[in-house]
């Protein structure tokens, strides 16, 4: 993959172009099932050719049953005076996700069950949802809660909950090797830009980027679903499959913020994904947080469950419950342009690290010769030194046991600063494969 | 086991009852043989249903061969005017234990080659014994060793040491499975209330409470035999069956002070009963001392030995020469009700730990449908978020490989909070046992 | 080989003699090539009966060649009053190593392009080679340098570089398992005392000192060879052997000098001969460095090469790279006669060590009943409590799975206290060996 260096960097204007795709999708009102999630895919259809399939409430997978589908074309509380105090067109944050229909006049203590705020963060929406228990409900800002004057207000949450479908996408890029990289991603979040929008605008661009690759390694596969029960859907359906060929995967969430990266564990923080991202992350030179899998909250929760038992982390920037997340105020302007293409780079290091990681071993006893060959600077320069030293110490410990990374773990370099010199020795057969 | 909660809790009562019985104890003169450690056993058996052995002098057992049986009716020093000054009446250690008998009138001068005392700690008697070279002698407090006048004093060891038999006993308390958790304590030291009457004492009280629970799993074995030899006789009868079938065991000594609790491990500090009782210090959230095998001191040594080899740890309160130790400092006002209490309940429940602990895998894909099934608390407190964590972490590391201390160490959880989920979790057929 | 105490100490006067030697050795030129290395090794093999081979100029071994033979008789700089401003005579390290034959008349500009100073260290004379690309040049304090003034010099090199041959030399102490240490050390430098004179000086005496002793248990296998090229070359000719035999060995090298010892472990830091040589500084009581495989800089480079393999460390004093090395500060006055005597003992508690370390197993169950062998001392000591302690330990531990080393380590004793107590309990069969 050496035309690869495309995953490392990204086109001048991609940070930009991501953060409009972000704009787009923002507005739309998704859910665990119907139109929302049909459209939003429908708009990454445009940039990666993703195959949209479509699982018939009701149908059991594993341990669960698809729900019903949710529709809502309008939702609002009027005041006694008519006016809509509360609007679903404002946000559609207001209404609680999987609100059954309701039309009534309530008192203000008969519709304050109903109601969800935050009294300690009281200028956000939270987002609230009740996929299995029939409900419905309004959220709003605590504070405007608190001006909600006694009197009668009419209620209306125009909503259908329908035999219908779950909608999920997925993607299959096909590499020399079978050997299959899964990205996982969700899509069933309403109007909120890091939790989840940074998730599936990075995958896509991720994708965008692998199918413009020749010569992948692995292959690379894709999934767009909701969260849950969208992957457990998924898992239902390919599970011997990815038990089969699944090698390293990731779920993408809260990638678009500009905080520092921070990586969550498979179970036993050993498998091939956590040893390239923490080999990426400890040697990036920035701040990162690394976090156990008992903090897990995303679809790891699925791939990872022991009867499922796939080597997938999860690389976010500011991880889910430590920033204010499941409200409005995980809005457009809490991710950025560069948050956004900051964690595609990252990513893109992480993947081309997996890419090329192998085991080598020196094809001479003793240490090569390395100036009859042209091997040694003719100038010596400290930046010369730290390249001699980097080759002899590579080449020292490359005995056919350790692969790559281990290498560089061993002799304390960055991976990616192995990858020239690993072509070099290749070139002038000083280094063979043998895996 | 679900009916053994009492091994974790005692009746009311309990340790004044313990505490009754040392104080019955404490006077009997015990030695390696003879009739006090008879009269010792007998009286345990009134409450545990142990089985008495008599093994003749002179007989082999692996390296060693039991002494002469030892039994003293009556020794003394008298001074000029017919006092007397050091008398066995008032305490039993005032003799050197395994004295052989002697009556004679000696100067001061040659009275002192035979006087044991401690300057350094000058109000207690030391306790000294001989069992293997000839020899008689008294103990008493350095200060009143000060005040002996010079003159003749005469001396009487009314003694014998004749053919007999060494006397131990041992106790099988059958589980469902037929390997064996051992427990051993020893009978062979005169008034001293620590070490050794908390160990017979705490011994006799966990096998009373084992009689009392149905459905154990594994079988218990106790032992009471003198320290050493005892420990060697009766490895020399039964080796090849511990061998076979002990997976697990305690030698219970020091554990009637009201101090912290200590552990001294086995050699290499990682079997099942290392694993269990530091488990259970661990997350007993009071202060615990670990000590290495290298300061070993009671019968470990023998079960332990390369020869023998069996997991065999030791779990005290003070440990032995951490307190004063082999002296009469370590008398009834030592040791208390409650300390004594104390260690029967640690006792209980790192058994109940090894009773409970197995390896259990989670029967679905993906994570289990909690709601479904009621198993997800109707009211939202921080008590219940707490069991549904614990509940969730179960699930995602129970995978059919780690048992459920490793499990609990894993998700940082105190094993014994886990028992009553894996009962719930068995109810619904969401876990199943794999070993 | 318990004849053997004269391994871990050495005969009175044996560190003057040692002095001598380097005295002798100091003025000759040696390099990769030619007489200087042949003298050399004749000087040593007045003390140790080496075999001396030559390979021709132009024989490949491995990925290299030898060069031609280098000799050279003067050379010298003069001014413009004909006095001899750099001179051969007064120092070899004048010239660059390998320089190539050359007469002529140069300005003080052009001959600048050949002389070799050091600015940071303006007393001392640079070491500079130029084995493989042909040049000639002069080395010089920087201090002289400066005072060079505008001018015509004369300037010769009488050297010849012809086809020749490299000369090294070996030798097999044969103990009673055909199980090899190798100890290799080199022969190449011209007028420097502590890399390398200490090295080959070490080498010789260690070697003398084998060879007196009786019931060796390993063989050894000496090498003084030109650095690089000659350990190459004798690893081309004897690689099967070397890998089939050679458990544990040494490069000796900066071996001469007061300092502290330090240690440069193999890759791995794991093979015996890591395990034995750290056990020995740990529990020297003295300070002393380790050093990872990175900072590696002599023969080990080949040794543990990749295709290579063997468990080769390096046993040092001050390291080189940390002292005024290849210079003309590293001289008579660096190293001394107690350092190279300090070095020579040393070695040999690591080679006793190797020598010692065996696998032990106590023959009896339960603890060996001491007494009734004579085994407890009679006098009960701090010393005696100690002795007891170690003997206690050593049984304790000593199962058939730990070797001795490994025993030490664990029960934080020096293993060499432990070599008489294994000899008692052999002479009382209480250990029998397993390996």
């Amino acid at each position: 993959m050496k035309q690869s260096t495309s995953l490392e960097s990204n086109a001048p204007g991609t940070g930009e172009e991501m953060y409009s795709l972000a704009r787009r999708l923002f507005p739309i009102c998704r859910s665990l099932t119907g139109d929302g999630v049909r459209e939003t895919l429908s708009i990454l259809r445009e940039i990666i050719p993703i195959e949209t399939h479509e699982v018939p409430s009701g149908t059991q997978a594993f341990d669960w049953e698809i729900p019903p589908e949710w529709n809502i074309r309008d939702a609002y509380i009027k005041d006694d005076t008519g006016k809509r105090v509360v609007d679903f067109a404002e946000s559609n944050l207001h209404v609680v996700g999987y609100s059954i229909p309701f039309e009534g006049r309530l008192s203000l203590q008969e519709l304050n069950e109903h109601l969800y705020s935050l009294p300690e963060q009281p200028d956000l929406i939270p987002y609230i949802t009740s996929y299995y228990s029939p409900r419905w409900g309004f959220c709003l800002t605590h504070r405007q809660r608190e001006t909600l004057a006694e009197g009668t207000y009419e209620v209306c949450v125009d909503s259908t909950l329908e035999p219908g479908s779950l909608t999920y996408a997925d993607l299959l890029i096909k590499g020399s090797s079978d050997r299959q990289i899964l990205i996982s991603t969700y899509v069933c979040h309403p109007s909120m830009a890091n939790n989840e929008l940074s998730g599936p605008i990075v995958a896509t661009f991720l994708a965008r980027q692998l199918l413009e690759l020749k010569n992948l390694r692995y292959s690379y596969r894709f999934v767009f679903a909701p969260e849950t029960i969208g992957s457990i859907v998924y898992l239902s359906k390919h599970l011997e499959e990815l038990r089969e060929k699944v090698i390293a995967g990731y779920v993408v969430t809260c990638a678009g913020d500009p905080g520092p990266f921070s990586y969550l564990q498979t179970p036993n923080g050993d498998s091939l994904v956590d040893k390239v991202t923490k080999h990426v992350l400890e040697n990036s030179g920035e701040e990162y947080m690394l976090y156990d899998f008992l903090t897990r909250g995303s679809d790891e929760r699925q791939y990872c469950s022991p009867g499922v038992n796939l080597p997938i982390g999860s690389l976010m920037r500011t991880k889910y419950g430590e920033y204010p997340y499941h409200t409005s105020g995980d809005n457009l302007s809490f991710v950025t342009a560069g948050g956004l293409a900051g964690s595609l780079a990252l990513y893109g290091r992480c993947l081309e690290t997996i890419e090329q990681n192998a085991t080598y071993r020196v094809t001479v006893c003793g240490e090569p010769q390395l100036s009859k060959r042209g091997l040694y600077p003719t100038l010596s320069t400290k930046e010369s030194g730290k390249l001699v030293r980097r080759m002899m110490n590579l080449l020292a410990f490359s005995d056919g046991s350790r692969d790559l990374l281990s290498v560089a773990e061993r002799i304390g370099e960055p991976v990616w600063e192995l990858f020239p010199i690993v072509d070099r020795m290749l070139e002038h057969d000083l280094l063979e494969r043998v895996d």
